[in-house]
């Protein structure tokens, strides 16, 4: 008797070759024999659906029971729906199984087949051709094989109506004449309705093949029928899929009764087989079984095994985030790496640090400015189209809200720092204008321009000086505006912005934290100038009464009435405002009847400062439980994305709701609603001669440069922010362009008497996180994949037109209560910070080692040494605080020169393989260790046979004992003490010449200063 | 050249004998042999150190790589750090590799060894007599294996600096020192102060003994050197574990050069086949290589393998909450059943509803409390010092808070109701008298008694009858107390609390739903009632002034004044209190010095609404959020669980504490501070005779009716779902003996003019929520398990005898604003709702399918089946919401028994299928089902292999094919159309006892009423 299955232990018993393993193996040799001659045609997905076997109410059909895309979907027989995506866990049992069904089975490859019953008879003839079964068993086997197939899809309970409406006897006359007819066939050629109104098609890619498992047990067998088919061309075969995909794969598994659950489990082990990236290709390729048992070994080899104690099999496993591709898996197969892959190492350093080929140094005069218009131009269309998504809108209304109110604020306190010379009208236009050519023209048209708090304090202190000293305000504004710009070309041609790439995480996180916590403490602050609550105790204190001015006019009222009697109105109207009781009005209407109001309560506003919390910090829960509402269970996922792309824009919305509905005077936007300077006596162009002694006209140099430098490190910290890796921007930057374009502006805001704008990163952070775009995951349970941001410029040109016309809008902003912008300002601070590494390793601090989560900074790095570097980080940063809280925020972009130092210093620190975790390593320094990396690689032995994997992977040297110590028992052995590790890789080199450039430029600055 | 591995490929491809693996393998039979034929001796835990070769420095030694007890914990070289505990993946390559390590390497069964060096040389001598190893390489290997060994625990910069501080000539020397002596042992005999020190310690079971593996490379030899040991005794040796655990088994492997990384993958199979509960067995009592070598194949039978295409290796995979015990594994073993275990089907049909021989009918008189007292007796004492843990004082003031809340709440009700007849003072004293007693003595101390809704209304009633028609209240009432003590001692004589068992989850949920939103209504309303927010614009309407009383005895009192001016100081004062700015005066100030407080506004409080707002709001979220940072990252555990116990506590101050800081005048929680009778005319005694006309003695027989039935059904559902399965509870619980009791305080209560009391749902929930005890988890990664609850007395006791002396409390208390208590209120309604099934299902409305979460349920009944029971319980309990809200509300618990007549209806809409896993089977029915399942049983065939699997569960019936129809060709085949299933198991019994029993209680509740 022949029996499908094989024991493990007699499998495992035999055979005591000795192979070395780290060799090929034979089967490794075929597979990249067939995969590799090919002409790597990309083969077709494949769609896996297993149907089974049953029996009722005496109706034998095949029953749909699961489906593979990638991951496995089963049928909840009781609960008649697919379970979730998860990973096949299937036993090694059933793949033996497996493999012994494909030895002695029949395999049909290339097959011509147009339909299943031809196929079927194909496949039996097959068999008893190979004296595999009895010639007297094909017509049960062909009328068991074309069965009708019920899928999924099928509401049962209609089926099951419509069967008895059908009735019994039609049914059974038909049966016969199914019977009588040599097909036997329940199954039709085309594609049914059901099929082709299948919704699961759209997650099926458009070129999938289908591979139909057939599993059942029948009782007229005494061994198994299996049945492995690979069709010449793919073809529909009728209702034999759920989809109305062709068929190119069949296997056929019928045996004998009792073991229903052991075929069903070898089913799976084929239909996870055949939807494996590496197996599907070797099922196209095979040339004869042999190849197919080789596809089914090199799986086997590949396989990750749970041990039975430490898990539970009845847990689905659901779908990692990522699986290996199928490439990389291609390669490991080429180059004969077998096995290793479980609890495999990462590699000992991380991927460097990239800045790209747009911070090179051309040595050519504007070369990089050349370099960022010829990466730019081609996108010039796209840049446009791309923009057209509903996404943008949810954008736009956010960064505008974002963008308003910083104009608003800022405008607020330059007209204070001004005396009205700039005030919120020239802040809204500026904006306006920068924000609008900016992002029509920069190389990044993600970065938002806003005014920020180093210009605001530049500006407060030249306003002070030049009030003291007589010297006309706007007049040497524009000169210094004028001297910037120039500097800024002269920094653009000169190709200065390639200094950007000394800057490392570290510095970018100490800025953009920096600018984060200025936020939040802003908004937070903000919130405290309310009113405060007064204990109800001094209720009495309170006093506003409503006094009609009318009655100072008194008795000179009452003749006017006496005289103009004629008017009966207006007498009615003086009667009613002298005789009415004046202490019943209420506050508008006092005011509108022309009284006055009197007492020391009448600017108090109960319940103002607790409305103003709760909208200020609902308005920031809102957003922040809305924005993680798309990784909740309810709705379908477009709707949740679509309520998470407008968190910000509901939460504004029910807040300013809200506050109608309480009908609260709390404190509103207003904007200006009149185009005109908010002080009258400045135009809307400054003239540059004339008020002003003439030397002032060079000596504005001075100032300038200091304004330059200022503008230089925020305008190009925040683009590599922007611009970082993580955010797989398309379409390149250009920070020579960019900073362009700001000298530009800056000129043309001077001459017109607008405040100077420079790159605002939390915004622009904020500007890129709303645009954001994942992959609609194809198959289920494949995990979206964040695949850009929508690079454009339309949003951006759309958030700054919307701020110049928002003077006309002021009726519909006018309803916006600020506490809700403060809401949405916290919230913007909050989320540029989350996602910050800094961030992360500061909540370290706080968690148990074992509950730390797994940082792959924290596989390589001692726990002590991270703690060290974030503690390093918030110094610097309680440092730059500080000095922020002083004179000397001025100075603040030097600041950030300041923590390039103290990067460069931590390399004194920290070895390099540390900072390569924790931060990038500097460029001169990447250079060494590659070039160490080199070095090694030569010296390497060329026989090695491990020469293929990473050079500084954790493989330690093989100990080499010294022999002679040992065996002559006498000689005193040397002991090398190695220096430590840290100490051989950083070097101090004070010479270098990327200290000494920052060296000069700080002493530069401070003498400007 | 022998290698230590042999191709996969070359393994699978021999052997070709056709072995059914449906038939017990002989490793399998082997295993059976060995580990049945023992005396069951538990063997110990194992826990296993992997060491690995390293040449630092020229310094050779055994360095821990990773460790495990249960999980795998592998040491971060970099982070120099353990990694968390995860499952030990592992390849299938390391696992053949092993086996074939075992199959060639030297296996030492039973070794006496007593130290390391004697043991070495027992291994190295075997090695060598086996002809493994030439002779000339015993002492290079033995000086290899007895270098030292570094542990992760010690602080690697400590000792290398201690090395360089021993300088290097001294070290050498010592190096020569031992090298000269004959053991070259760099291991002490005795366990090092780090091995004590060691805090890892307490994660290892005391009985635990250690496996340790040591895998390395070296350059002398030229084909890998294998043993395998297992001593006779476990010893300590030396430094070789990092843990003072004695040694059993030991596994070398040292090979050549170049495969590193196999070694150590083959380390990791054999290190987590050591601690795999069924190898680990076999380990201790195999008897030779071969049932070793069966161990791991059986081991690779039930392994669970996990495609490459679908997971990542690199992915460490998080403990399970839940591994198959060793017990049900080793059932599998003993029966044969190996494979299959994956993907494996849960049963069919769920664990059924039990209720346990409480409410068994005994049919003897008072069988039932005799049983009661007998269950509890026993545990008298544990009773009370199982009360003594620090949980127990968060669980007091957590409950202790919510009584005097609910005391207050219901006491001013009272008072509202009956004229003062039973007001707050009484609330509390019959809490504290009812509660003390119910706790100290019933069986089931976990309730907590309160007045509840029910009785209140009845309460209501009864007043509004008795002083229409000229009855004595007092009187009235305390007559139909005795007359329905004595009801209740009749159903406790007669054992009529069985009827409960009739209560499926069904009635459970909408029970405890409905009381957990009148709680949640209950808060909400109660903040509702606070003063609204006026809009400011009305502020002129706001009136409050200070006038000075004294000015109406204005004249008097100066000539007063001017009589007695010797008391300076009175005159001084009243000088002061006449030409004083009255006006200028606080609210208390004005008070204090005898002003009257005139305006509008007086009472209006500012900012009141919205700061009860944060207070309510914020307590409640506080709470949330506390509660459940027991699941954060942060902190060390006990901490977290410190916290999360606390979390009420710690709210309700921190709320307190803002409210005092903000100083508004917010609704405190006032409590009576004297005891005496709220309503002057009524004393602590009740007379039962004098005041009422004698029939209404016996008349109130009828009232007193409804009550029994209100305080029956309100008492035993409430003690139904306290001693709920999934509570776990294990001193068993009383419900004759509760109603017992309840019916003696009934009687107290009524002679003492108290109100009456019953359990109270939502705070039993939450006093057995706060009393809930987790295991500390042993091994690491292991999760804690839920172990029961504290059952005690001592908490209940504590609760209500300090609700006594609250009397005595008012000044602390007096600080707490009720918005607050109301916060907490709040958190118990939405608390008690979490968890029931009800509420789940209610949340998958919002869901699409997809996304829903794995609920068994789910997998067996279909989603409209399920949605189907949902709504049927969302209806009752709108309807019974409905009545509740009318005057109904008095046959509260009568409705309560609708549900269960609704619940019995469910049988002829669903079949029992559906609602075993939506719902309970009734006890009739379950009876049924287990009928039918014997004779399903019985019918089976004896000689079926699969007998031991569920009865139900869901393996098809083979399919039989009517091979007549085919073979003829012309006989027309019958169709059996079966009736849809659900009619067949689902019957109509109206003449069902229970039915009828419930319609009966009905009528004889409608007619009392």
């Amino acid at each position: 008797a022949m029996n499908i299955g094989r024991s493990l232990a007699v499998l495992m018993k035999c055979g005591t070759d000795s192979v070395s393993l780290f060799s090929v193996s034979p089967a490794a040799e075929r597979l990249r024999h067939i995969l590799g001659e090919d002409d790597n045609t990309p083969t077709p997905t494949i769609f896996t659906e297993m149907d089974t076997l049953q029996n009722e109410g005496g109706e034998i059909e095949w029953k749909e029971s699961a489906r593979w895309v990638k991951f496995e979907e089963k049928v909840e027989e009781g609960g008649e729906r697919w379970s979730k995506p998860h990973v096949s866990t299937l036993t090694l049992h059933s793949l033996f199984e497996l493999r012994t069904c494909l030895q002695t089975g029949s395999i049909l490859l290339d097959l011509e087949g147009y339909s299943l019953p031809q196929i079927v008879d194909e496949i039996v003839d097959r068999q008893i051709a190979d004296g595999l079964i009895p010639p007297d068993l094909k017509e049960k086997i062909s009328f068991v094989l074309l069965r009708k197939h019920r899928h999924q899809t099928k509401k049962p309970i209609h089926r099951s109506l419509a069967d008895i409406g059908k009735s019994s006897s039609a049914a059974s006359s038909e049966f016969v004449r199914q019977a009588q007819s040599r097909s036997m066939n329940d199954i039709s050629d085309t594609p049914s309705t059901d099929q082709l109104k299948n919704k699961f098609m759209k997650k099926i890619p458009r070129d999938a093949e289908a591979s139909n498992v057939l599993v059942g047990e029948v009782d007229f067998l005494d061994k198994p029928f299996v049945s492995f088919v690979r069709l010449a061309q793919a073809t529909t075969l009728g209702g034999l899929t759920e989809v109305p995909v062709p068929t190119r794969f069949l296997f056929i598994l019928l045996g004998p009764q009792g073991k229903t659950k052991s075929y069903n489990e070898i089913g799976r082990a084929i239909a996870t087989l055949m939807v494996d990236d590496l197996f599907s290709d070797v099922a196209y390729k095979a040339r004869d079984r042999e190849d197919l048992i080789a596809g089914v070994d090199e799986f086997l080899d590949e396989v990750i095994v749970l041990p039975p104690g430490e898990w539970d099999p009845k847990i689905r496993i659901e779908p990692p985030k990522k699986v290996p591709s199928a490439e990389m898996r291609h390669l490991g197969q080429m180059n004969g790496s077998a096995g290793g892959a479980a609890g495999g190492e990462d590699t000992e350093f991380p991927a460097p640090h990239e800045l790209g080929e747009e911070l090179k140094f051309t040595g050519r005069f504007a070369g990089g400015l050349w370099l960022d218009i010829k990466r730019k131009a081609p996108w010039i269309c796209s840049d446009i189209y791309d923009g057209f998504h509903i996404q943008s809108i949810s954008a736009v209304v956010f960064i505008y809200l974002g963008c308003i109110t910083n104009a608003i604020t800022f405008g607020g306190l330059l007209g204070d720092a001004t005396d009205n010379y700039q005030g919120v009208m020239e802040s809204f236009l500026g904006t306006a204008l920068a924000g609008t050519v900016f992002c029509a023209f920069s190389g990044q048209p993600l970065i938002i321009l806003s005014s920020t708090g180093p210009i605001l304090i530049f500006e407060k202190l030249l306003y002070e000086f030049s009030k003291s000293n007589g010297i006309d305000y706007m007049e040497l504004r524009l000169w210094i505006g004028i001297h910037s710009c120039l500097q800024c070309f002269l920094l653009v041609v000169t190709d200065a912005s390639y200094i950007i790439k000394y800057m490392t995480r570290f510095t970018e996180e100490g800025f953009s934290s920096l600018i984060s916590f200025i936020f939040i403490s802003d908004a937070i602050k903000k919130m405290d100038t309310y009113h405060k609550i007064t204990p109800p105790d001094y209720i009495t204190s309170y006093k506003c009464e409503c006094i009609s001015t009318i009655t100072i006019r008194h008795t000179s009222v009452k003749d006017a009435v006496g005289e103009t009697y004629k008017t009966n109105f207006l007498s009615y109207l003086l009667k009613l405002t002298l005789y009415m009781d004046w202490s019943q009005l209420s506050k508008k209407e006092c005011v509108n009847y022309g009284g006055t109001l009197v007492g020391n309560s009448c600017k108090y506003v109960p319940d103002l400062a607790l409305m103003s919390f709760i909208l200020f910090f609902g308005t920031y829960s809102m957003t922040v439980s809305l924005k993680k509402f798309k990784f909740s269970r309810y709705f379908p996922t477009t709707l949740r994305k679509l309520i998470s792309d407008f968190a910000i824009f509901m939460s504004i919305m029910s807040f300013v709701g809200l506050d109608m509905l309480m009908g609260l005077d709390t404190p509103k936007l207003i904007v200006p609603t009149e185009v005109k300077p908010t002080r009258p006596d400045r135009g809307w162009l400054v003239m540059p001669f004339g008020k002003n002694p003439w030397w002032w006209y060079v000596a504005s140099f001075v100032p300038a440069l200091l304004v330059t430098i200022l503008i230089f490190m925020d305008q190009q910290i925040s683009a590599v922010i922007v611009n970082r890796k993580e955010n797989k921007l398309k379409k390149g930057c250009g920070y020579h362009l960019d900073l362009f374009w700001v000298g530009v502006l800056m000129a043309a805001c001077s001459f017109m008497g607008l405040p100077w704008y420079v790159a605002a990163t939390v915004i622009s952070i904020a500007h890129i996180d709303s645009l954001k775009m994942e992959s609609e995951s194809s198959a289920p349970g494949e995990q979206p994949q964040f695949l850009g941001v929508r690079e454009q410029r339309l949003t951006g040109i759309m958030v700054f037109v919307l701020t110049g016309l928002s003077v006309f809008l002021a009726p519909v902003l006018q309803y916006i209560p600020m506490p809700v912008l403060y809401g949405v300002f916290l919230y913007m601070g909050v989320a540029s910070l989350s996602g910050i590494q800094f961030w992360e390793r500061i909540k370290l601090y706080l968690m148990p080692p074992k509950h730390q989560p797994d940082f792959s900074f924290l596989r390589h790095v001692p726990l002590r040494r991270v703690h060290l570097f974030t503690l390093v980080q918030i110094v610097c940063l309680a440092v730059l605080w500080i000095l922020k809280s002083t004179f000397l925020a001025i100075i603040f972009p030097v600041m950030i020169l300041g923590l390039m130092v103290v990067r460069k210093l931590l390399d004194l620190m920290f070895s390099q393989h540390d900072l390569a975790w924790l931060d990038d390593i500097l460029p001169d320094k990447d250079k060494k260790t590659k070039e160490d990396d080199k070095k090694k690689k030569r010296n390497k032995k060329a026989a090695e046979p491990e020469s293929d994997e990473e050079p500084n992977s954790s493989v330690p040297p093989p100990v080499k004992i010294p022999m002679e110590a040992i065996e002559s028992h006498t000689e005193p052995v040397p002991v090398h003490v190695n220096p430590p590790a840290q100490n051989q890789t950083s070097d101090c080199e004070y010479t270098d010449p990327f200290l000494h450039l920052l060296l000069c430029q700080i002493v530069v600055s401070c003498v400007n200063v």
